[in-house]
Parts: structure tokens; sequence; C-alpha cells
């Protein structure tokens, strides 16, 4: 057992309870003394090389604009350097800070930027922001010692300095960062968050260079849902570990339905917009059936179109005496159906400036395709969408059990389908939801890993004088010692939206690619799953033995694409 | 990896898709050719010494008229032989079946049967019955061998052959069993089930002998619930496992909720009747709120009552400015309830004479009191009340989501205290089902070694010509090599209940006691972990390396008072 130990006078005043190693679980314990593997180019001596010039992902003329003191910089790579030319050493001031929902791994990356500090530039202080954005721009900042960071080291959760949804947009905000920036010295601020907070870090980069601060801002890849990744960052962090606590879950439902034989299991699954913990999942257990959302767009497939796939499969399977089944479903398919996309807008319109009669005269505003869907739509589905309205009066879409609504949607087609004679089984579905079950476990050693060495190399970055630069650690095929490091420029992955008549920069979300390897793969094997019964079950996590080292296959696929 | 290899013949018609360890997972694989320690009393010559003569858990009258051949015989314990006087060397014919829900390890009963038979009677068969009793009624077997067994060794599921509900019951029911039983020339049967099966294995025991067919029958305790269970049988495996994948979840979420700061965690667990699994879990995890079945009915609480306790611990902690939790509810709380019993059965008999009118009039017809609490829950609830019935027309309870009740309780009360200046904190609840999750996990070290022990010592009771008892494997405290092997008179365990004007055997079920080691413990640290956050998160099963043998807390506080 680790000894028990006092959190610093800072934390008690704190909404979070402080942790203390002397009440942890033993495998807890183990990951809070395991120590971690670095690149070896992390290891021994390096210095920075800066690539060429970069563009941006799309709109270089408008992202120029917006970035006038950082578009077109150059991506760094760390590499090995023979010469014994010390790195400049000074002491550095350094904050950080969580943005968005939970990733397994955070803690590694203020682990990795603490312990570059320490042995790297001696002296030197790490300020944790409080609760997200919002701790920058409120001054609300804890300083992190050897002591405080201990007890999280491997662990889940983001509960260390915790995380906030805040954007810093409005220029009173970011004249509260300044102040902030200001106020502690700061040289730099590490930002780890997904998309949408690596585009907010750049703005704050742009921001403090055309001040003329010094503080420099480097961001980080978090997000479980797997949507924050490009060439030279290959993955964000949290993916693995989230994709393989659920897979372990489904893998022991996939096992239980075998075992009974008489339930299919509805298994909603977290990842926003994006299917890609779907499809990561469905390639580590062959489920019978997976619907991804980004297929379900491109073919411009309807609610009925995607109940009658899987009902054609249950029909199929119950040909073969096989009456049950696991059926993959991401969050974010409802998103996807451009049918029930345009029943919500006009949903949102009626009800707006309409009172809903009991006569349903209001349907009558719905244009006949919508109103075909909504009858079409099961009755619980119909009241949600009529009562369950955001603070804005908007359907709240992320509430809609789809889970649910397809067993429903399957049943009714089933009971069809019988009554025609072309369906002799029975149905029996169970619907589940996996989603925050994976955003606080202990993270996987690949994430464990992943993240020490990116919080590493933004020490690095920070260090050197680097900004706008989002930290890259590569070549993750390879063991962690060949690993490479750097950082990429945040500018690069930039395109524009218009929104309110004015250019905003965004990080495009990575959706599910149907020409990627991954896709293609399941692709090619998920008939063969449908009707046989090639169910896996990874089962839990392994921190050492036989399959701790594994990688997922999202990311082993692309990489191999890519090689 | 192991070794690709294709099941035999008897599998290719099975409704199940059989195994195949070159699909597997790393871990599953690695779990397949893990070696499991025996108690060194199997390791090596051993013979059978009878204890004392015994009676019944209740009435023993009773049990005596409805067990002539069998009440009073006296309990087995394996015991080392110095001599080497060979064992009995015949041949044996031994079926296995599975009995009701699926629970972790389930196979690796039915390999320490079929070791047994492999080391120690040589040229034995072992009969795998499918699907149940049903498959012992209707003679649907499959012989297992070295082959067929392999794949399944410690994996979870119950799909070697799968598991049923159906139980030996009527004269003609018997008659079937005794056929097969003749058909298959068996010497022994061994049932793998849950409290009713254990009684069903014991009526057919004394069946068996009563017509003096040479089958014997032994029992064996299975139940992810804990509900079989007593002074010789310390635990029904499965449990062990059952909770430890629940305690992960839980403690994920839980860190998350700590994250996050904004969420309440309504978390319900499976586990029938007894609250086993949820006071397991809390011991592992230390929630902040905790309902244990076994208490509420004690106490004769109400609904109001347990929503009550609830609300008062979120407003305390609101108080500390923690505007998150996470709370335990039991599956079979609502059983629980006496004003919730009374409520359903008038709702039974109302709804199974008169229509229900729109007019309401039909509610006239339930007592105030459950009038009273009719309208204290929330619509949804009763909606489910009306509506969900099963085919004899009766409230279908375990359908009530109680997670998604207390949340609109709780939500409707707090409501109520903030209008009143009581509460000035925000609720946001979140729920969550844990149950199919936990019934087919790899089993953990614990309950594969369990498992096997159970069915090796199984074996050891048939072959000495055993009949009508349970497996009884103890001394868990202490390494495998020291656990205690034997047999425990099923009739000792039993007491009757009186049915339809008849007296019917039972194996009571064992509620949490809240006299228990357990219950005391947690009685006695809820109030600490109520309002400070104490939380422990487990993380997954290990297999190997810290924490990989880590019993769990209900046995060993069970086992260290009985010490």
């Amino acid at each position: 057992m680790a000894p028990a130990f006092v959190p610093n006078g800072t934390l008690t005043s704190a909404p979070v309870a402080g942790r203390f190693a002397s009440v942890y679980s033993e495998v807890q314990n183990s990951r809070v003394d395991h120590a971690l593997p670095l690149p070896s180019v992390l290891k021994n001596a390096f210095t920075i090389v800066d690539g060429p010039r970069s563009s941006a992902a799309g709109n270089p003329d408008e992202i120029a604009k917006l970035f006038p003191h950082l578009f077109g910089q150059p991506s760094a790579a760390l590499v090995p350097s023979d010469s014994h030319v010390a790195q400049p050493h000074h002491v550095l001031k350094i904050g950080v800070v969580l943005s968005g929902g939970q990733a397994p791994g955070g803690h590694n990356v203020i682990s990795g930027i603490f312990d570059y500090l320490q042995e790297r530039a001696k002296g030197s202080t790490l300020y944790g922001f409080r609760g997200g954005p919002a701790g920058i721009m409120k001054g609300k900042y804890v300083e992190l010692t050897s002591e405080y960071i201990y007890p999280y080291r491997n662990q889940g959760g983001f509960d260390m300095i915790c995380s906030g949804r805040d954007k810093i947009e409005t220029p009173e905000q970011f004249k509260q960062a300044e102040e902030t920036a200001q106020k502690l010295d700061l040289d730099g601020l590490v930002v780890i968050g997904g998309d949408d907070s690596n585009t907010n870090a750049c703005l704050l980069a742009e921001n403090f260079r055309s001040k003329n601060l010094k503080t420099r801002v480097i961001g980080c890849p978090k997000t479980i849902d797997g949507d924050l990744k490009c060439k030279e960052v290959p993955t964000s962090f949290g993916f693995d570990t989230a994709c393989k606590i659920y897979a372990e879950m489904i893998g022991n439902v996939m096992i239980d339905a075998r075992s009974t034989g008489k339930y299919y299991h509805f298994v909603r699954l977290m990842g926003r917009a994006a299917s890609h913990i779907t499809l990561e999942c469905a390639l580590q257990i062959h489920p019978n059936i997976t619907i991804i959302g980004e297929e379900v767009a491109a073919k411009k497939l309807t609610l009925k179109n995607v109940t009658d796939y899987i009902v054609d499969v249950i029909c199929k399977r119950a040909e073969a005496n096989f009456n049950y089944g696991v059926i993959l479903i991401p969050e974010g398919l409802i998103d996807f159906i451009p049918e029930v996309q345009h029943l919500i807008a006009e949903l949102n319109e009626i009800l707006a400036h309409d009172t809903v009669d009991e006569g349903g005269l209001w349907k009558k505003k719905l244009t006949d395709q919508s109103v075909k869907l909504f009858e079409f739509l099961p009755e619980a589905i119909q009241e949600q969408l009529m009562l369950e309205r955001d603070p804005h009066g908007n359907v709240q879409v992320a509430k809609i059990e789809t889970e649910k609504m397809l067993i429903q949607m399957a049943e009714t087609e089933l009971e069809k389908r019988k009554q025609e004679g072309k369906y002799k089984g029975e149905f029996k579905g169970q619907s589940h939801f996996f989603g925050y079950e994976g955003r606080c476990g202990l993270p996987t050693n690949f994430d464990a890993n992943y993240c020490y060495a990116l919080g590493y190399g933004a020490g690095a970055l920070l260090h050197s004088g680097k900004t706008g630069l989002i930290s890259s650690v590569g070549n993750l095929y390879a063991p962690v010692e060949e690993w490479t490091v750097g950082g990429t420029a945040l500018t690069s992955l930039m395109d524009v939206e218009r929104r309110h008549g004015k250019f905003k920069p965004v990080i495009k979300k990575a959706m599910v690619e149907l020409e990627g390897a991954p896709f293609k793969k399941f692709a090619s094997l998920r008939d063969e799953w449908a009707l046989k019964n090639c169910y896996i079950s990874p089962g839990p996590i392994q921190f050492a033995g036989p399959g701790s080292d594994a990688v997922n296959h999202t990311l082993l696929l692309e990489l191999g694409a890519q090689a």
C-alpha cells in the first residue's frame, strides 16, 4: 500500500474531496506506483527541428486572416541531440487546464508536464486551473506539487483539477485570461481538450502573441469519441480505454445472449456525432448488427431503412434458430438521418410559435414526409419529441433513447412479418446505454503511456518557446521507446465555418471514413458476423500479463493503412 | 494463441454456435490455458468421512416425510488418506445440467467434474444436458469430450450446454427424468443451480432412490445473487465476479460524478429479492447512499421514507457544495416496501375484474393508503403499473425502473424544499441498471478456482456413491491448497412452505442479515460515506499481478465473523 498522505492546503476549500491513496483499491494502488516508459527521444538530450511552412485544412486565406501571427508556422519534431549543448535552462511557470468531458489519461498528461519540469527545468512551477477554462478566466488555480499529483498518477477521472465546458470567446474573456497569465507570470499554458478546446487554445495563443505576452499555448488531443485526429495526431487519448471498457461490457452481454438464447440486446454507445467508438467496439467483439451513422448519412437512409436492415437480419437468424443477438447503435445515429433532422427542425419551429392542440391540428403544419415519419415513430418517442425540450425550446436529440426506439420499431415490423408468415421466431429486446462507465476508467497501458508522452512533450515544446501547436506523439504502432514526439501547428488542422455572417475557425471533427481501413474491414466481415456467431469477449482491461499491451483496432488499422 | 479446433459433430445441430479458441481475444486465450490450483486434499489420495446425522433448517418432521430416503443423512468430508487403498475404481457415467440464470464459473464446474473423471475414473463418460432440466426430460444431451470442453475453460457464460428455467415437478416429468437416467445408464447427475434448482435436485435424488435407480444426484451452489449460502456453503459461485464487474462500472461512474460535479447517479443492481450484490458493491466502492432492501423491510419503511432519506443526504451534501453523488438501489427494493406490495395486490385484483375508466372511478376501489401512494408515484410509474402486465395479468414488478422512479421522486421533493428555502443546490439525476453485464464475465481467479473445486469435489462425491448432497468447499479465507472439500445434506438446508394446501420443501433464500458482519460494517461507515467522499474505484478485474487474488468483502467479513 502506498503511504497515506494529506493533500496540501490549497485543496481543502475545493469543491472536490481530494484523493487519498491510503483508501485505494489494490489495483488503483498498483497503478499509482506504476512507472511509465518514455519515448527514447525524451529520455536523452534532444533538440527541436522545425518542418516546412504549414497551411490550413481548408480556406487558408481566411485562416491566415484569423491567425495573422500564427498562420503558416511549421510543425516541430523532437530529435535526439548528439551534442551536449545544454537546453536553454530557465525556470518556467506553466498553467494547465482540462476542458470538456472526461477521458481516461488526463491526469497522466498533467503528470507528464510536471515530470518534464522537474527533470528538465528544475525549480519551475505548474499551476492547475480549476474547473476548466473558467478557472483561467476567474483565476481559480492550485499549485501542483509532487505530493498533490501523486495519488492521481495513472488514475481515471479529471478530479485532480476538474474540467468545464466554458470557452474563452468574448473580448472580455480574453482580457480575463490575459490578466491571469500576467498575474501568474505564465510562460506557457497547456490546454487538454477536444476539437473545440484546441481551436480555442489556438485563438488564445494568437491573442497572447498579438498582445506581446510571453505566454505560449500548447494543446493536447483529448476525447473518448475519437473524432480529433489527423495524420500527425493518430488518435485522441481516452478512446482506447473507453472502447475497451465498453467492449468488455458488450462482450459479456454477448455471451449472455448466446447462453440465454432469447434476447436481442440493443446497445447504444457514447461518442456524440461520430461512430468511431461503435466501429471500434464492433471490430473488437464482432456483434451481429452494427449501425454506423456516417454510412447511414452517406447512403441517405431513412429510419425505415435502418429498421428493415435490423429486421432482415433478425428474420434470417430466426431461420437458423438463433433468436438472440447483439446490435450496436451509435449515440449520434439520429443526427445522421436526414428525415429525422427535418422533422425535428419542423417541430422546433411549430412548438416555438404554436400551442399543441389535443385534436392534432398542429400536425397539419408538418410536411407530408414529416407527418409520415412522426406517425411511424413509437408513441413514447413521439411524446419525448413533444415534451423534452432544452431551455431554448428545442428538442433534446441526445435524450432520445434510440435503442428503445429501435426495439419498438423492430417489434412492430416483426409482428407484421409474422402475420404475413415471413417470420416465425420470438423477439425480446433488451436495451443498454454505455457512456459514463467509460469516461473515467483507469487508463489502459496504452493511454497511460500515450498521455504521459503527450504531457512530457508539451513541456518540451513550451520550454523551447513554441506556441499554437498541438502535442503530437506518433509511430504508435511501435514500442513506446520508438514513439516520435513533436507538435503540429493548430492552424494547419483548421478550416472555417460561416456563423452569423462571420467566419469562425474550426478543427473539423474526424468522422468515420467509409473509405478508411477500419470501416472497410468491418464492412467486409459484417455479413458473416450477422448470421454466424463470431462473438469475441475481450474481457476486462489487464495491466499486466497477456492482453495488457493491446492497442485498439482502429489505430492499428489506420496506421497499417498509412504505412 | 491456442490452436484452432472444430467442435465435434454433436455440436453442429445445436442452437448455439460453438466456441473456437482461434477467434478469442488475447485475454480469453490466456485464460483458456490457465492451469487451476486444486485444494491439496483433491491432489492426493483421499477418503470420505461421514459426519453426524443431520436434521433440517425448519420443520424436520415435514422434511422427513417429504424425503423418507434421504432425510437425516450425514454430510461428507473429504480427508487425506494415508494408506494407498485404491478408490473403488469403476467407470462412471455422469450427467451434468445448468439450471437457471447464468453465473461466471459454470463452465469451470463442468471442467472440474470432467477432470475428476479423467484423472480418477478413467474411461468414464460425461454427458451435458442441453438447455437446462428440460434437456434431462427430453433426453437432449451431448457427450463432453476433452476437445469439446477445452475452449470453455475459465470462460464466462453457460453456452457450453446452455441453461433453462424448467423444473422437474410433475409425476410425468419425474418419469421422463428416470427414463433418461436409465437410457444413459447414469451413475450420477450434477445439478448446477440456485436455491430452487438445488431443492429440485434433492427431490430428484429422493425419487431416484425411491425407485431403486442407481443414479445419484449432487447439487452445486450457483447464483450471482449470493442468496444461496449457509455455514457449509460459504458462498454461491458467480457472486464474486458479478460484484467485481458491477463495482468496476460504478467505480468509474463515481469518479465521473466527482470529476463532473453535477450529477447524481442512481444505479440499480441485479440481485432479485436479496440485496447482497448491492451491499457488496457498497463495501467495495463506498458510495454516498445505499439502500438495502432487507433493512427497508425490517424497519417497515415507506417509499416516502426512502425518498426522504435520499433527499436529506442530497441536501446535506449541497451545503458542503457537493451537488453530485452515487446511489445504489437493489433490484428487489420494491418487493420490500409493504405499502407498495399492498398497492400492487389491490391493482392486480381491480384490473383483473374491472375496466379502468378515464374518470378514475376505479381508483375508489383502492384503500386510502394505496390511493395516497399511487398519487405519490410519478406519472410514468403510474402508467407502468397500469399497462405493463405479465400473461397472468399481474403487474410486472421487475420491470419497474426503480432508479428512474426514485430520481423523479427526489426531484419533486427537492423542488419542494427549494421553494421552502431549505435546499439551494442543483439536482440532475442519471439512471443506470447493471445486470446482464455481470452474469457472463470471465470468472475471477476466485470463482475460477472455487468452481473447479466444486466440480472436482462433486465428481468425488458421486464416485463414492453419495446422493442428495450439495458440493461444499470451505475454508475459503485460506489459500486454495488449504480449502476443505465435501458435501452437505441438501435436506439439512430445507424448510417447508405451505402452498395450495400442501407442504413444499424449500431451501430458504439467504437474505442480507442486519446482524451480520457485512451489513454491520456498512452501517458503521455509511454516514461518513454519505457526506465525505470516500470513493474507491476498484478498476477492472485482474487475472495476474496486484488485486488478482482479491476475495469479495462479504465472504471475508462473514468468514472473519465465523472464525
